[in-house]
């Protein structure tokens, strides 16, 4: 297997900033962020026992694709997930890997989806998903709606001539297929994938049949347009002035489907808000994704921990108590993460006669926290930094023939030479103070569904028999005490 | 074997309130308290299969007492610790399998004590925790000194005149043992103890030989006294007023030693700050110890979790969105610990040859975040709970002929009866405002030692170097760009 | 004047734990706290320059009735609240003062409550102040109702027959006046008080006209009934161990009502959701009494505050880098709040004609932010003790001839002397680890209405205009650059 | 008086981005920002009553440099403090009236600086505050030294060839003035100012000696360099798009001597550790610019505060309790502010005879508070704004003839048109994920010195004494009891 070219000029249509991209190659910030996906590739080369696996049919195919049996085929994958992460220092939370943790699974799944008079959207979804592993595929999903009017429902607001784009629908049938029509938002790294993968969280009313839908196709189908959010990146200056914004960008984008044709075999959801509603979370894919997800939350944490400590030994603060203290912290919640994660896999259960599926409340509970952890590092980062991010010139002013010497040495510390110092420190303001890190700080919060939702549904599937068995015995003590009283 | 029995009139002299006790078990405080650390013996009769285990000898010991060799043998242990945490609903720190726990591989490491032209201390070790499995011994231990004057060593404070209390110290040498004096606070559930294990946390500095000891001694020692600190029961009061403050107290306790005499058999460190300093984290029993006392703490908070939803039923407050989001915050807590306790088993190593030691880092977050969640936990009962805990009257007045009928009428709620409210909130206010539960609340945030110096030790041993290697990996391109400056 | 006496023996029918008092003066619990309930009447004979103030008849009354027409009145009111708020180091809520702040302004705002065919109630409440203030009487207030199922409005709970004591309520109507039945709760020192107030927070509805009441009734009324909670005093111990507990009591009680006849002229609302709603927040008694408890709420916070400064001098914290911040954070809270109580009477307006009022949204802010700052400042208190509390003996103890002169070496620190120590640690625990600190805890939180709600109530009512202005200037410069893109 | 004209190409060493600027004010970045400093001269013509003050010589000046006699005048500098910062919303913490506010009074406290055989210091500082007064000069002012190594003091650093821009030290005398070298750090504006004033924070150490300095220069004197940080605005975008960022800049600038002539009469402090010590709190310089500061303060918090209930209304938020409580809880944070900013100004006292100096405590508090309060806001501004924040198009994106009106339809919803939505979406990202607003963040943070040492200056200038009284006296009363226990 050789590494995979991806070509982006396949006629698909990308918007920047008022402007149709002409050269998707030639853009920088793609060009960037492409060369840390392509790394999902390159890695399969480089490091095949850990990256690819052998079927039964001889062949190999990417380790994210492995239905997993065992801990240990769960284990095997979250290891091909921290590398993959490691290439973007944990910040890529959407790279193939991502949604090939869900394809895995999905044929075991499929009866979920049934079949109509239509077509067999169980085998669908089934061929769709050997065609993606087939082809080590880059797909891209795109699942929040836009924030129209969210007072109402989808159906009612199309009906009433509210908005055409208030999600995508069906606009019309025809025998091979359907016209679909409106947008999807926030569709991270969409510019750069092969394959769109369209649904809806489980919010759908039965007004809402037109949205009922789940389907796959192509960046370059005729009516799809990808319009990018301003990038972060900071191109008048170097990668040693900012060193993460200047290094890639997730890239969303908002997708607008304009009467888009979809063939049959590529429709897994149609006009039933009921299976658009089981698509994600009875499918395995809200699961299998989650795992993916809270490895890579991982990797970022271990990231911006390292950070910490290195900034605190740098500026010369690890002899306070207090900073040792909350180093502390950090180590205590890194761990805390590290070991849920670990047990999530430990302690899976097999679904669906053979997926052995990792414990969902563990890894909930892990991506619950982890924003708090991940925000508690940026500010720890933050406060070691202090005013000292404000006092660093640009890397070109450090080489002026005029004034390079001179703040050299008003830069230079017993600890860290006045290069090392300006790399250090703009590390520490690209991850707290610009808009590379604070997209990632609200990447990181909302990626995964609203917090208070997060901790709704944890507690509703939490097993909570050992305490609710010491709280009946200590009153049923008290109430035999109480009777006597009588 | 047969449920021992305890008789604590023994000739101990245990002092309470300023009187000497004349019967311990006619006193309530330590009749009620008894009765929770008697189940850990009944329990071996009641589930032998969880708490006895088999040794090659053919004899059963308590399981507290077995040496690990694999994660299921620690997994077995825990067990056994998590049945006897439910007795006490997870408050009783210091039942016999704590020190059990550490005792159980004390034989392991007695070479770090070695010997010396007096005694053979590795064997008077090995010795002393052979004695204490055969007997299932109850052993307390005593570790702090009083803090009389922490700006000077133990040393100097002595020779100095400044107090003959400030630790134990040898007062004198003779050809059968030796002669200890001095004082150690805080000895949890000394006077219901059999034998008492005296030693110090690891600060004796070069000037404090005369406090480089540890030895054990029965409770009935001729010169040991035991001065109780207040009760928090309110025995004028049932236990339906007050579920747990009446149910059991942890019995925190001075010591005082009065020219004691300890034959050499029973002395483990003599006249070395070194050996004393060694003595608890190089013996197995810090890490040992530590599982046992995160088991206990998992249940602690098991039990103020479910108290807090309980709660959060009993008085509707279910269906409000905020309340729902704090309880998934503690489930997700909760998960974090479990899912951390069970990954400090299932990724111990090997330590001495054979004995399967957990995972400390893992015990040490569990440890330092445990306080806390533990904390929110009863923050979040009392808002619960507000300001209905003020309006219970006691059980006393439910049940008067006078008023009982109108109080019930005015306690009664479709979701609870009087009585149920009644019960719940007393369990409730025992939890958060009694000195009961705010003596809980210190204990568990200060007996596994001050938390600043928990989390400096964490950072002190974390493994960072995934995050070390990608904070190189991104410093390193940057560097490449600030050269391309130059 | 003479100091008054108050006799409580007048026929009043108070129970205790299932007992009915037969000398209210014999109860220590009660004793206790009417020594410094009588403080009040104390101070108008030794200060009566800031007590006492002569109206133009000539007569001298408490400064508590003065109807405050300027800010220096309103600051000579906060003199004297303060000085009374000493004597119990701000924890007594409900003394005299409290009431007696809304009483003073009562007539001025009596219109609002009107006349009807059976009794003139502007009048009424005109008379009843004025005998108030006369007689200088303690006036208990009665405001929450029970929870008996607050999913149902109490005049449908009553029609139902759910419950007769969900609140107070008109049983029957004669020409004299009128049949009060029903039960409040949580009534804060009514046992000691001569007459109590009874009315309800703003939350009837109009099925609830039958509860739509306010008037007053002297406590030996027949058919009233008054059953305390079980008090917080520890009276085995003496004031040395628990130096509040057993000082004073704020004894929280349940009021009954067995069909009790209540004069037309003690009645000031009736028949009247509306009015009912409108008694406390359009009385005056809202605002005026406000003033008065955030002048106690922050004497009682410069005394915790106080105490966290004299523990840490006492255990030698204040070198640390870390205790002084935590200091600098208390001391700056409590001058937020110091600034804001006198802001509030500084920035006052006149209402109805020429009462001088302060400034509720400055009060509120106080009543919302001091709540966290006395938890905080709990918190502070609790960690600078840390375990020392809890090896503190009885003061018992400390004297034996057996242990007396072992324990003082053992607890003398350079700092402290034994008994010193043993004071202020009492003192600590007392604040913060006993029921009668946690008791306060909770009041501090509830008294003054659920936190949230008096969030809520603030953003209602905040001023915004000058940020409202700026966001729209920069808004609008944004507004005319999006309009050139066109 | 007309509006002053600022010519900045008067000969400055202005770099930035490795490149000399060759015209200020061709420079986007300066012309932005000069235009709001511009507004504190133009607010002089259009608000005279507000920005203008007569002295006894008949001539007008700046309000800004009002002696304070009274409570009211300093009143009116809080007016026109407030009124200059609502044209930045409170963002440009270094407009003229900052520094002004303590030149205004350094004549009265210039005897601090006394004379010695080179020259009057006390005269020279008169004269030059007379001199910027009568030509109201823009100051910028100089205080921080770079970290070069904090654990060296200044001389041993000089001494050892360490480093010649640790700080500005005397390199020659002359008999008409010193030759000054060496650097300072973070100058904010000072690009854009007429003259520097330089000094230190008063951390030097007796052999500091040759930095104990304090001297004035205008920004074009030969020798002087600013080299200013990269600038946070996105000039590829327009104001729709980032309302803040392209507004103005604060622009921090390192500042480098070269050998420099100061002439005497601009030397207020020289060779003297210890009156480098005293220039800056005993100058009335701390304590009149702390006012400033926290009226400007004051301005920023009312900002972000409409802003987010701006932002919550806009989003269909304010239905939401929890909304609401976090809207009250700012409300409430606000004014706490806002009483004890206005009680700073009445509890003012007189120093150096009548000079009218605020109550620094109050200050202080509100320094240490309103960073807490502001990140609070910040925090919440992007939790409302949430992902929608990610999901917008540029503004150019808005009006392209082939995506403009379909992204109209998806972005609008029935509170907010499209448009609204785009620029009250993208103003609060700018005040919370863009480096504009995270620079704030750090600013506030930290301009007015580490929050540690301002907590601790706090706690030990804080009166405590009504807190001390009540603690000696519940320690009396239980004293006495422990007395009784003899």
């Amino acid at each position: 297997m050789t590494t995979k070219t991806m070509n982006l000029n396949d006629g698909r249509e990308v918007w920047m900033n008022g402007e149709k991209v002409t050269d998707i190659h030639a853009e920088r910030v793609f060009q960037d962020t492409l060369k840390i996906i392509h790394r999902y590739y390159e890695l399969q080369e480089e490091k095949p026992e850990t990256h690819l696996y052998t079927e039964k049919n001889g062949k190999n195919y990417s380790t994210t694709f492995l239905t997993p049996h065992s801990s240990e085929e769960l284990a095997k994958k979250a290891k091909a997930y921290r590398e993959i992460a490691k290439e973007s220092y944990g910040m890529l939370g959407r790279t193939p890997d991502f949604i090939n943790a869900g394809v895995a699974i999905l044929p075991n799944y499929a009866h979920v989806l049934g079949k109509d008079e239509h077509t067999n959207y169980a085998e669908n979804i089934t061929n769709w998903a050997k065609h993606v592993k087939e082809n080590d595929l880059f797909i891209s999903h795109a699942l929040q709606n836009p924030q129209v009017d969210r007072s109402q429902t989808l159906g009612s607001l199309l009906k009433s001539g509210g908005s055409d784009y208030a999600g995508a629908w069906v606009k019309g049938e025809r025998p091979d297929g359907i016209i679909v029509h409106g947008a999807k938002m926030v569709n991270t790294l969409a510019p750069l994938a092969d394959e769109l993968l369209i649904f809806n969280t489980p919010t759908l009313t039965p007004e809402d049949d037109a949205f009922g839908l789940a389907f796959a196709l192509p960046l370059n189908t005729k009516g799809v347009k990808t319009i990018v959010r301003k990038p972060n990146s900071k191109y008048d200056y170097s990668l040693a002035d900012y060193p993460l914004s200047n290094a890639f960008d997730e890239i969303d984008a908002f997708i607008v489907l304009e009467d888009v044709f979809v063939p049959w075999e590529k429709v897994f959801v149609y006009n039933s808000w009921e299976k658009s509603n089981a698509f994600f979370p009875e499918s395995g894919l809200f699961v299998h994704t989650a795992h993916q997800d809270e490895v890579r939350g991982l990797v970022k944490l271990e990231f911006v921990t390292s950070l910490a400590l290195r900034l605190a030994k740098g500026l010369g603060l690890t002899n306070f108590l207090r900073t040792q203290e909350q180093l502390g912290r950090l180590t205590s919640n890194l761990e805390l993460i590290r070991g849920s994660v670990e047990y999530s896999q430990l302690s899976g259960h097999f679904e669906n006669g053979d997926v052995y599926t990792p414990n969902m409340q563990s890894l909930l509970a892990v991506r619950d926290s982890l924003t708090e952890f991940y925000d508690e590092a940026l500010r720890l980062i933050a406060e070691f930094a202090g005013g000292s991010i404000v006092g660093i010139p640009s890397a070109k002013d450090l080489f002026t023939k005029e004034n390079g010497e001179l703040l050299k040495s008003s830069l230079t510390s017993p600890l860290l030479s006045a290069e090392e110092r300006l790399l250090l420190l703009n590390l520490a303001w690209d991850v707290t103070g610009e808009s590379f890190g604070q997209r990632q700080r609200t990447y990181e919060f909302l990626h995964g569904g609203n917090p208070m939702w997060i901790k709704i549904g944890h507690w509703e599937n939490e097993d909570l028999s050992l305490g609710e068995e010491m709280v009946d015995t200590v009153l049923s003590r008290a109430r035999e005490s109480l009777n006597e009283e009588k």
